[in-house]
């Protein structure tokens, strides 16, 4: 297969874990001129015949491109990779996995070195980049010139999402997303747990469990309707009080079952102590007050 | 409106709460004869009004059925509203909120005292019932012959779904689908907390979080392949060495926003028991038999 590369942007990328290897070949597919690097030099050689460059230094590959990409390990790892590499007039994109501060404290970083600076969190696993049908998208935030600038290139991976101007927002989205996805694999964990004894097959439970998760899942628009009116009793159907009163079926049921409730305990008691505190007409918003120091 | 009672099951209901007028408005709406009965006689009259028939005791109101419906405050109501009722010969459908234990023991109650029982786990709040759209059902368990028998009463108020002669296992299914939503909300819930005291609307949060949930919820069909098979790693993406990385960045982020994690932490603890007892190319399904006793 041949490509255009005519007018494509020059693409460095740094890290070649999973995600850096996907992102490489997604780049490589749509014609995209690429020089890689990675720590350890073997994971680049089947690049090299995809038609990559390999850089055989972090400040080599810098150099060589228009778009500098880093998909590495950790924060730590961005900042040993490109420690005393010359950034000045680069556009920098951090793939790297982390948190809203340590994409704010880069990002400072990365503009003192004279580059412009957008951080990103993938809403993706490997094998959904490059395949456009996955849904992958990934939450950028940051310099809104570089990503309109390089929208073409960063499109090719994966559907691009852009969060705002703050360089900590895409991490934010992304670690917001995935604690929602960690409470919900929380309550898939505790409803097998519950039928685990019992003679009742795993796979006729799971489409019943994702098409109710599925159902209740726009709870949270409710949610948003009530943190933004500060009215938290609105359309609420069944309220705390009814809730709390459900929650001992639950609690009692899985004490039944043998199984420990340990995964509902935490939000039930914070149900029952808004409920205490006279909030009874209310959905579930409150809760969140409580978590918020 | 005139409607055809010709054939049609001669309905008994004791309980008027919410649910039960729901319930009774569905059947009278579909022309069925009905007989109610509540402790609080005055939530009775409305109905009378739209066609019900009013027992002044729940022994009349047995007494006037064929089918008798039982949807009362907890078991210990049931109890109470049914001792010294002659059920001989009658079918009784219970769906009053309870335990998968409370429905096995109200099911021996039951057939002692010469009745056919179906036990019943309502997926739908009140203004679901009747409203065939809205995609509420009930999960029914026990006696088969009873639920082929009043198929067609019982489908009036929400769809049916049988799942089982254990007349335990309607709650059971009922509790598991509660207890998944609990966490998914408490998933949820963390997720708002985040972006608290930012600059970002919830509003815009909202439609992510409910396509994420959406996109992620199938995830429990693999967890049901594992438990199927006793295979915790197939068709594993992110493994749970991963998703522990992972979490530290999910932790360590609610620490940055001021957000206690207590809704995340017992599911992450979960997670670093099993990885620690050396099954870090699972995905999370590993984390079921640490919770079953």
């Amino acid at each position: 297969m041949e490509h255009d590369t005519f007018n494509k942007t020059e693409l460095t990328l740094l890290g070649l874990g999973d995600m850096g290897t996907a992102l490489a070949r997604a780049w490589l597919a749509a014609g995209h001129p690429l020089t890689v690097w990675n720590r350890t030099a073997s994971r680049a050689e089947p690049l090299a015949a995809e038609g990559a460059k390999i850089a055989g230094t972090a400040a080599d590959a810098v150099a060589a491109g228009e778009l500098v990409v880093v998909c590495l390990l950790d924060d730590a790892s961005v900042g040993e990779a490109l420690a005393g590499v010359d950034l000045t007039g680069k556009d920098l994109v951090n793939l790297t996995t982390g948190t809203p501060a340590q994409a704010r404290a880069r990002a400072e970083w990365a503009e003192e070195r004279g580059a412009r600076f957008l951080d990103g969190g993938i809403m993706a696993v490997p094998p959904m980049i490059g395949a456009p049908e996955s849904g992958g998208y990934v939450f950028y935030s940051g310099s809104r010139a570089l990503f309109d600038a390089h929208h073409g290139a960063l499109a090719v991976p994966a559907g691009t999402m852009y969060v705002g101007e703050d360089p900590g927002f895409a991490a934010l989205h992304d670690v917001a997303l995935l604690s929602a996805m960690t409470g919900m694999f929380a309550g898939i964990s505790h409803a097998f747990a519950l039928i685990r004894k019992e003679d009742i097959a795993p796979a006729g439970l799971a489409p019943l469990l994702v098409n109710w998760l599925t159902a209740m899942a726009p709870y949270a628009y409710g949610t948003a309707g009530h943190l933004e009116s500060g009215d938290y009793t609105k359309g609420v159907v069944s309220n705390l009080a009814m809730m709390v009163e459900g929650n001992s079926t639950l609690l009692r049921t899985a004490e039944e079952q043998g199984v420990s409730a340990e995964l509902l305990t935490p939000f039930t008691a914070l149900m029952e102590r808004r409920l205490a505190d006279g909030h009874g007409d209310e959905g579930t918003t409150g809760v969140i007050d409580l978590l918020v120091r």
